[in-house]
């Protein structure tokens, strides 16, 4: 019965859901530079009269509605930072922002977790215990706003937490889930490479820093074809070269970024240590140096299973879900894996593909776009995690 | 006698050329966006009382004087533009504009340039014929100044035209010339890579440019050192790989550019089109798809064997010079080829480091620099050559 | 009562299943060469008074022991072909024969069946049934025994098939199991270039076939890294760069031969693909010519799962049984799948490293060895296996 | 008139020229095997009468032709050996033994210098002083037969000595020579890669030999492209890379040799620095080692510019000449360096392609072949360097 106004009201505020996920897009912040999202998500709570707490390790916002009765302390999450790409869909919500775009569907979360709020503040008295809606900055980019603001007390009381990410090459009408790991660590390396520059025409008075950076690059990717067990998952990307000189000198230094993902901690320490042995030797082979600073990042994140298991099952029991997953795990960081190291709870993908299209593009693309039905699903599989935990299903 | 004066005015105004020079060394500007310097250049020659026409080719400078009696018309070269470096020495007189730099001594061609032509203008009744001063703009970058300037004149009339290099890793008192190539073919390439970005945790669905363009760069090395007859001197070098990225996205698209440098047409050709058979057939091996636009840079310098030895004759003449070397060709460009396509001349180098240093930065190097004597030692040179030319030595 | 006789009847004949296995060790024969071999595994079957039929398939033996009774026919398969490998091992059954060698412990696998063959056929008139002894040639060269074998009747009238791999770097006492897939599709591919060659002073005549094949090489491992989901398995590795000529020949051709491992068609498409694609390319980006031929090896191995839960609880009623693990599938390839494909049945790995050691060589290594007492271990749990499957335990 | 003589007896013996070289074209010997070509040889030279000495330096022949009159000594050279390769020509005279050919014209040069003895024995009356002919073994391997020979004596009394070269990429007609540096220092290297052998499908228990090998491979290249200077000559190329094992395993060791060429000190001493500067570290960053055993082979051969003179003159007086040409200096090692360090002399290439073709396979090639008439070319040559050398010319 609240099961089913939960429903309908989230149906019925579908619009709303839209007109913010909208706005956000077009008025991205980056990581770590958030200031106006995190200002309009907490005046969208006060507007409902929510218990806000803003600035929560240093740029999230935590906001807590009260049930009319006691109970269970159960959080939500959302993150809302975007990425440094130039938006390059042609739709009338695109970004307004020169090299800024939500390309990886945070304002979606955000804008669902907000509608989902105002459907459970008009719900409050059918309502047990405490919602504690966390909207966490710098999903993006580590260390994350994630251990901020637990640090800042975000997870104080709270006896279990869920969330999703909205999942754009997955068709609408999916939930997939782990009952274990479900999504990578992920690390970062910089590569610093000091060469001897000079004139391009004699060679043989420098050190090619380029030269040697592009064998490092070949050199890297046999880490994981060659010191990883077949059978364990890990990779190693590098995201950026950087060596930009006049076309006749050679270059002095150069700098190559990268991460490298793994779900155990062997697979993790290989990658690292085989980076930093590849780098110093190949440098050296050219008579040069270079170092690798490996920076680790987000922890892999693991679900409880039990906690999985109540997605699935509410998942199920929702019309808008066509169907339920157990997936694989998958390669990119989250930093909500923290929250699941703190409290126990889970993290799910809601499929956001228009189930018409027959291609999609992938997160961080340029062209990035997801089907907006899917916050509506987010939002109903959410909305009835919270009703279960707290015991009002 | 004429010859004594010209050299005792010359050493006497050596401290104004290094005044010169040190301004000039100050106030970089770079290829092609030269303003102040020819402004600066032409008013000096006007308070000489030359005939000065400027903006010739755009930015350059060309000043007469005329002897006091008939004669031949000759011509001295200098360039004027500086490079797109930081400048990194610890001097009073470093550049003050950031990212500029006179890092090739071309400031050095030019305060010789206009202070003999103050001491040709104080001798010119003893002078026959017309002495032509071409300071040329653009001489680092493609298709550099001289074509521009020789379109627009400035050879009119003339009969031969000297020009040198000041040469900091050379002792101070040596003069290096040829009678034949002394410098090389100078090339640009330009090598675009469009792969398919995407999430650097998922490489699967990505063609990455960065790998692509790093074999690229690994391959090219190839062709000198396999397709050219070792006996033949060819060079390939990359200056520039630029595909800057958040470290976590796998890259859509790199930029390489380089130079290319030969002495003769059949190693030029095979460079450019085995640069062309990697570029889009290692591309292909990815499944993806990269251009080489290569674009032809300064002709070979190919010294007249008579002009040349005139140089190396009155070289040994003067004081200041402690040897005269016939020396190897140059890997090094420079536009003067041009004007020695058009009228007979040759072009040298004046030995400009510190003769007790045992080490100098090359030019090109963030710590350029050079023996501020070596002005004086090639203006003596060829303040010499002109007499001679006009007939008065 | 009949599972105690058994059991302590192997135990009673362990010292002839050493002897068996040492004299085996001692004269290895080659996948598709064996004729030794075979003659001494049907003499021993045919001593016991086993039905006998050789050159199965051409060089397998397959023996049947009928029970007592009527039952079902259930068939146990060794494998029993040798490496191309030089035994580095400094023991008194080290092979005699040069650069041939039991490195992944097939004389093991035979010597377990043969005694094991001995004990049921004590306990003949307890069974009911057939049993099937398959002793297969050439499992570790593609096609393999297994096809041919199937192919000529080894598994007519058989209704389920059991075998076992004694592992050398898995601990005495372990049994490992999964309830799909076991091990790998195994593929063979080579590469042959053909470049230009010539003297080795004069590069510019030729068409380095090294060079390019090592590029190849270092290509090929991106396959791997860049284009496998990182959650799929996938290897690729070379086992073979021959190209012998004088060191002062550039050469002409070079060959390059390696394996390609997979569990799905998709990565399994996508590396012969990606092998061509890259082999092609990278020739042509040297104006030379190669091709990749890519020869499917065995299927992947898949266990089905009720018969892989027989061996994993038979396994738990042995005392010799320390523990029974539910592995990860194996890279390695193994043409018992093929079996597995036309009957009901499975396959499990037997630990066979000693357990107070703390390394073992692997399979594979010229210094491989095993704990002989895995032999015991595995004929219990496959005797176990089939009194069940006869329906006598 | 003894030049008529000469020139005209050498045409008329042409046939017996051709029969000899064919004969030693069917039955090669490698370097330092060789066995029945100095029996051979030696045999010629007795029947002429000529003092004769085997085994000189192990395996060399000299022999001595004494003039009617006093007069000085003067050497000339031919080696023998032939060369580890399959012939592929399809010609009557094709090598008889598998795997061996003179492929590079060493057959040509003794019946060349047999033929000139008969000759010259023939005219022994007019002739003042000593012919010594030099018949030399191993002029492909080093430290080939040259230095051997020399310590045994073969220079003993000689005053002067001359050599040539027929080659076969130069039109017939040609004599090419220079005034100093004719032929390249030629050195040899081995890498010897330890790795960590392994089973193919388990890359992470291993380092992969024939991957460090190929990158080996690869760098090596980078050596001329970037640490010579562009206006020096160097060659360092690959010649054998051999890891030969089962397809499906992953290598331990691999092997590479190769070659360096050079003119300089300089040069040579850099590509021996960089080869094991790239080999060690190049191993260290797959955790592996490797070692780089630089050997050097002969010097570079500098002729005396006086005798090289004498050359040029004397080949010009020749009909057959069709051009003479003062001409770069080759890549390829010749030990008859070592001749020139101790005596005065000149070594010349006499061009022997047919000049009706348009193509002809380069030395080292298995089609290698030759124009014939070359040889009757060449022993004018020498023949008249001869006469002019003691006196009757």
């Amino acid at each position: 019965m609240v099961k089913d106004q939960l429903e309908s009201k989230l149906t019925e505020y579908y619009e709303e859901m839209v007109e913010i996920r909208r706005y956000l897009h077009q008025h991205p912040e980056l990581s770590f530079e958030e200031v106006e999202t995190p200002l309009y998500i907490a005046e969208y709570h006060k507007k409902l009269g929510h218990e806000v707490r803003e600035k929560v390790g240093e740029r999230g916002v935590v906001a807590k509605l009260h049930g009319g009765k006691p109970g269970p302390t159960i959080a939500l999450r959302a993150d809302f930072d975007a990425l440094p790409m130039q938006d390059e869909k042609d739709v009338p919500y695109k970004s307004t922002v020169p090299g800024k775009m939500h390309a990886c569907g945070h304002d979606g979360h955000t804008a669902t977790l907000l509608v989902l709020a105002k459907v459970l503040n008009e719900l409050k008295d059918e309502l047990t215990g405490t919602i504690v809606f966390i909207h966490q900055h710098a999903e993006e980019v580590a260390p994350g706003g994630a251990q901020a603001m637990i640090a800042d007390g975000c997870l104080d009381g709270v006896e279990a937490i869920y969330g999703t990410h909205l999942w754009a090459t997955t068709p609408l009408g999916s939930i997939e889930y782990t009952e274990g790991a479900l999504m990578a660590a992920a690390d970062k390396f910089q590569i610093d490479i000091q060469g001897q520059g000079g004139h391009g025409a004699q060679p043989h008075y420098t050190k090619d820093a380029i030269l040697i950076g592009s064998q490092i690059v070949q050199s890297i990717q046999h880490i994981v074809s060659r010191s990883i067990d077949p059978m364990e998952a890990g990779v190693v990307s590098v995201g950026a070269f950087e060596a930009v000189n006049a076309y006749n000198i050679i270059a002095d230094t150069a700098k190559i970024t990268g991460t490298a993902r793994s779900f155990s901690e062997e697979v993790r320490q290989t990658m690292e240590d085989r980076l930093g042995q590849i780098v110093s030797n190949v440098a050296a082979s050219y008579g040069a140096e270079a170092t690798c600073t490996y920076t680790r990042g987000y922890s892999a994140l693991i679900n409880h299973a039990k906690e999985a298991q109540l997605i699935a099952e509410l998942a199920k029991s929702i019309d808008d879900t066509k169907q339920v997953t157990l997936s694989k795990p998958q390669m990119g960081g989250e930093d909500f894996a923290y929250y699941l190291e703190n409290v126990r709870g889970a993290f799910f993908f809601t499929g956001a593909m228009d189930p018409e299209a027959d291609f999609a593009y992938p997160h961080h693309h340029p062209r990035f776009d997801f089907d907006e039905r899917a916050m509506l699903h987010a939002s109903k599989v959410l909305g009835n995690v919270v009703l279960k935990e707290v015991g009002v299903l």
